[in-house]
């Protein structure tokens, strides 16, 4: 039995709580803002801090992986049993730039514990969860008397998360070999509160574009044109207004197509969690909530598809009025997307139905950035059950389910390795990730590594690889 | 007799016309444009330089007056007849910057006249419209032999109309008792064509308005937070996608009330008009027309009510993708007026519409600026047939008729005055107001000189004032 008794996991845990805990405060106190180039001297201090770091843990492999821009960190530690699945941690050691003018109560990289909770930039987001991985496997060892992991374990933490991971596909296709594994697992995600210990089960994908619409060669006067021509401002303004239509649903043609629906259990689930629309619109400084028709707000933002203006321009937007009809507007959209959605499939209908709308004298042209899929594992895959109950021995109690509204690397992992997504996180919502005076929850970083320790093992144990491939 | 013999007038001009372009010229070397603080002196020498002009040309009255920006001038030449009805010229003695680098062939204030077209700016707006009723009020006395006007003749030519008018209207408020008139005359629009004579008949009003939208306090994430709050941006597009029908009417509740509909006899008088749907795209600097169905192009700018989108802007307007719920939006509408209108009403409208169109979650400023009402001069007014008459003897063929899609000080004089508006310009689009290498037409202008001529004498013979007041 692979899998580690709990009381051995947790004496071996309390054993090293102290030692660990100096650690992460060590690694805080590196500001590794990679948004910030005078600091790219301490993201590489951070990631040679790791290097070391998981190298003292036991990783027969741990080195520095440079991209174009910020280095990343990549560790192996290869299971003695060859046939073990082999699990990719996914983390990164940047973090937000961070000043004690921002508002924080002590300085942002001094890091200071109060309550239980250790304040510093980085200790939710995200270096307290990964460094959890390193006490997490060293408890799963002495539990269980191995030498070696459970599962063939691997690491791959970037440097650059908080800068948008410009160079991360890049870096995972140029090192898919060494990458390869049967299932990732992210470390960079929250539960749904203290009380109630969640499993994210999926990302939304993005598609987001500009379109730019040209009307008359130069602002007009609309007094002397305005009401005779068309008006590049007004047909940016049609464009967005047509995005929806009356129940709030993406009046875009093809837009559902091959929609994954929610099915009676997911809609259950989500409902049973304690959700308090009074305190979600605190968290989202909005006065009311608004979408598409028949479903609740934690459906509308965990597995419904949307279309959303993130961005809108054109003409005179300076103080008082001008009378011009303007030469030029833009719109910026994004659409997120959810499993059974292409997203190249989706850039096409945009394009065939911003082309079909627009009058004759109005020119457009529309850039589509990066595409990002959506990530979506079932709820009754076997991995994400070995999840589950590693968290539900750590934590004591069920583990309910929850999705992500937004888009990460996660797809580009599993796109990239073909390999479904974990996600395995412990921050909650108010550790005020990219906030001043964020902070991590001591016991809850312990429960962290406590279910490291407890997943391996039953992974190795429940998860026999060649079925599910 | 009063009216002018027209082969006396055409002598006297002939005989000082040479003399009367080296004054123009002369006042066309003043830069005084008006939106530059460092020509501020300059704005003042122009104004000194036609009150001396103006008192040598005979009139007893020509004084600066004063305003809170830059001055403007007034001058008074009374008629000998005190029954005699009195006439306020308008028009304006600052000009558009203008720079030989803007691709001027001469330097726009070293006035050259090439192919009896004189460049400068300010040549045709307005200097040249302004300074031919010096040479035409001394032809009108010269050909009838009178000492003063057949009519009691005012100007006012103010020195901010290129910067708005920002102080024009108190301007006339303070000094209505020595503006009071019987019919305005304003000169500074054109007409037609070279070819084409033409008086306009009337200008539209102006009611324009910022309307301000706020969503989250804060730009939220679009992944997390967006299709479940209502999002700013989106609610302006919608806003101002929602003026228009499908006939592009505009859909505001009582946004037609009162509006006085065309004649026939007027549809037929612009119909007649040699309008080239291509020529005018080319000067609308546009690519297709497109306006309220039922209505012709000329129709839709000279006598429709219209609303246009001036500038919208919300959220991010950077390069590349944002994906955020923006906190905020903005629109900037404008509503051309035309007889029958009411600006306040028409703001009224405007504000309620607004208020029952935004969802719940959105709050909303509207601010309106200055309204201009529109001034519209029957085509049978008397004093607008005095007009048609002097510029079919100066013309020597019939003049038809247009009116002008944009707002100016025509509404305040007619207002404040309570005096009819009658427009005598003698330009021609391409003239090239407010662009390089603006020009007047020596020809044109003289047949300036020789309608304002005949003016005083057909007006001060036809009109009599006691059965139109």
């Amino acid at each position: 039995m692979s899998t580690a008794p709990d009381d051995a996991v947790r004496a071996y845990v309390e054993a090293h709580r102290a030692a660990f805990l100096d650690d992460l405060v060590a690694w805080l106190r590196i500001p590794s803002v990679s948004a910030d180039p005078g600091r790219a001297g301490d993201v590489r201090r951070s990631a040679e801090w790791l290097v070391e770091k998981l190298a003292a843990t036991g990783f027969p492999t741990a080195e520095v992986w440079e991209t174009a821009g910020a280095p990343a960190v990549f560790a192996e530690w290869p299971s003695s049993d060859p046939d073990a699945p082999t699990v990719l941690v996914y983390g990164h050691h940047d973090v937000q730039p961070a000043t004690l003018e921002d508002g924080w109560h002590s300085d942002p990289f001094e890091p200071q514990t109060r309550d239980g909770k250790l304040y510093a930039r980085g200790a939710a987001d995200d270096k307290g969860q990964v460094l959890f991985h390193t006490l997490g496997v060293r408890a799963h060892l002495a539990a269980t008397g191995r030498s070696a992991p459970a599962v063939h374990l691997k690491l791959l933490i970037e440097g650059e998360e908080e800068s948008g991971s410009p160079n991360f596909p890049e870096l995972i296709k140029a090192r898919a070999d060494r990458l390869g594994c049967d299932a990732v697992v992210v470390s960079d995600t929250g539960m749904w509160s203290r009380d109630t210990p969640t499993v994210c089960t999926g990302m939304r994908g993005l598609a987001d574009c500009q379109i730019d619409l040209y009307g008359p060669e130069q602002d007009i006067h609309s007094g002397s044109f305005g009401g005779a021509v068309p008006n590049p401002a007004m047909e940016a303004a049609r464009l967005a207004a047509a995005l929806h239509d009356a129940d709030l649903r993406v009046a875009i043609p093809g837009f559902y197509d091959g929609v994954l629906e929610l099915t009676e259990r997911e809609r259950q689930l989500f409902a049973e969690l304690p959700f308090d629309e009074a305190e979600w619109l605190r968290t989202a400084h909005s006065r009311a909530t608004s979408g598409e028709t028949g479903y609740t707000t934690l459906e509308r933002i965990w597995a419904r598809p949307t279309a959303e203006v993130n961005g809108i321009g054109g003409g005179y937007q300076g103080p008082g009025g001008k009378t011009i009809v303007p030469a030029s507007a833009q719109v910026k959209l994004s659409f997120r997307l959810v499993e059974g959605q292409d997203a190249e499939e989706i850039q096409q209908a945009v394009r065939e139905w911003v082309a079909q709308r627009l009058p004759a004298g109005i020119r457009h042209e529309i850039t589509f950035w990066g595409a990002t899929r959506p990530c979506l594992t079932p709820l009754d895959h076997p991995a994400l059950q070995s999840v589950v109950r590693a968290m539900e021995r750590a934590f004591g109690q069920p583990v309910r389910f929850t999705r992500e509204g937004g888009s990460g690397p996660a797809a580009d992992l599993r796109d990239v390795l073909g390999a479904p997504v974990l996600f395995l996180g412990i921050s909650v919502p108010s550790d005020g990730w990219h906030a001043p005076n964020e902070k991590v929850e001591l016991d809850l970083l312990m429960k962290g590594v406590e279910s490291a320790a407890y997943l391996w093992g039953d992974l190795a144990e429940t998860w026999r690889v060649p079925v599910t491939r």
